[in-house]
């Protein structure tokens, strides 16, 4: 595609970090902008990495979508408690090689852009790192962690390749998922219980959860029922996978999820994407979830 | 039994109130008192009914046990959470003759007391009412309610029945259970979901969780897992009875239990009693329980 043209939809964390990474690493990004627009357009946009800041002082950033107009690829990087906004956002930035790239949590946000922009424009990607906008235009990255990148419900094509590629050459650890719906699933495994448990148990991070008598077989059964509403779906997760998800958690120490961190702040939690979305896929199914069910149902009434 | 003598041991609000309404219905009433006794010793005991106000300017306040000296029939009020103190607490109350009813929510009291002092002396009872202790000696009724008595292990006798007479002459609409344990079981189909889901939903009151979007499933849910430990035990709860636990709880109004009250006021919650004994019980028969472990566990790092 030799794409050059990038347009990030939705300046939160996600899209400040991977926008700035890309114009660091020589794309011409521009950033729609709602809440920080006054601070990114007069002071750039700051990331603060493990291994020290990055500070681009001058960034594209506009307050529509015209004013960016077509562009080679799009990133959405909205909460999807907003997605009600895209399908009047992102057809300006549109033009018929357009590739759209959702780096949102969930199940849904691809079969949604599909359906709305065409299936084959879209990409999904996902983002395992921890990244916290602590004040307009600046994000702090905890780790390095890493992006999966897939094509929408089709093997990596050469454009995936290249959108890796500059990810890569910007600094990212980016790789490929050859089946990106597996990659949400297995990524579900993990959210579902951590970024669920978390808020129900009272608003504590991973340490201190995993630290609870008897909750680390709560977090267990709550992964096996995912796995279990994925198998109904046709997608073989191992008993393994699930145990290298409390493996994995453990040496990260005090670490607050994203939704927690939403929760904590009381910005709207993405209850939809994270636990609405397999809990209906368990309905199709018929696949029982009872815990599942009542973390959702607590979620809605604490968030 | 001819019983004349009472002692009341814990003076929160279930021990003042029936203490309290024995004392007006002309019994000999000794409160055992560790937080408010100098407030009941100089001010008596005020119980603040739906329909008046009852002041008993001059009680029986004690600090210790031995200054009670053995009675007739000794009333057990203290949270189950002090449960460990009763050894100690209680030996200098009793006779030969001595009755011991407990007052306290679980299964696992009668147990404990029969264990510890002799099955023969052991009743129970459980108080369907609303209490609030809203200053020292000072307790709210906010419904009339009911007490249900019954004998540990056995059917109703004489004394139960002459318990029960007092207590109607206090003014207190009293019931005799013909199967304690079935009576406890019932209870606990109300108080495993509703104590426990007002607290892990945020701290709110029964109305609101009623209103809550699939919380009712969620409840009944519980309450079905409930039925099924009972009747492993040998206890038959009908599905009517789950469905009446629900619609009694609507007119309540903005209800908050027990344990939530513990819970807003940062008292220490009766976890035991409620949800980790039939849980346990749920373990020796093997039934699956997936809902009631993970509000179990949510609890337990909510309280």
């Amino acid at each position: 595609m030799g794409f050059e043209k990038v347009a990030i939809v939705g300046s939160g964390a996600v899209g400040l970090y991977y926008g700035g990474m890309l114009a660091r690493g020589g794309k011409d990004v521009h950033f729609l902008v709602r809440s920080d627009y006054e601070a990114v357009r007069a002071e750039g946009v700051r990331l603060l990495l493990p291994d020290g800041e990055i500070h681009l002082d001058r960034v594209n950033a506009h307050a529509s979508p015209e004013s960016i107009g077509a562009a080679d690829l799009v990133i959405v990087a909205l909460k999807t408690t907003s997605n009600g906004a895209l399908p009047a956002l992102l057809p300006p930035l549109l033009n018929d090689g357009t590739a759209i790239l959702t780096l949102q949590n969930g199940l849904d946000n691809e079969p949604f852009l599909a359906e709305t922009f065409g299936a084959e424009r879209i990409l999904g990607g996902l983002c395992f790192i921890c990244l916290n906008r602590v004040a307009p235009g600046t994000v702090k990255n905890f780790f390095p962690g890493c992006l999966t990148l897939g094509e929408y419900r089709r093997p990596p094509e050469e454009r995936t390749r290249e959108i890796a590629a500059a990810f890569r050459s910007a600094g990212i650890d980016c790789r490929l998922a050859e089946d990106l719906l597996e990659t949400r699933w297995r990524k579900l495994v993990w959210n579902v219980p951590f970024n669920g448990l978390t808020i129900a148990a009272g608003g504590i991070d991973t340490e201190r959860l995993l630290a609870l008598p008897g909750m680390t077989d709560e977090i267990k059964a709550l992964m096996t029922e995912i796995q279990a509403i994925a198998g109904a779906a046709g997608i073989r997760i191992d008993d393994a996978f699930l145990e290298r998800q409390i493996d994995i958690t453990r040496p990260m120490g005090p670490y607050r999820p994203s939704s927690l961190i939403d929760f904590l702040e009381r910005r709207s939690v993405e209850i939809e994407s994270i636990w609405e979305a397999p809990l209906r896929e368990a309905v199709r199914h018929n696949v029982p979830t009872p815990r599942l069910r009542l973390l959702y149902a607590l979620l809605r009434a604490l968030c």
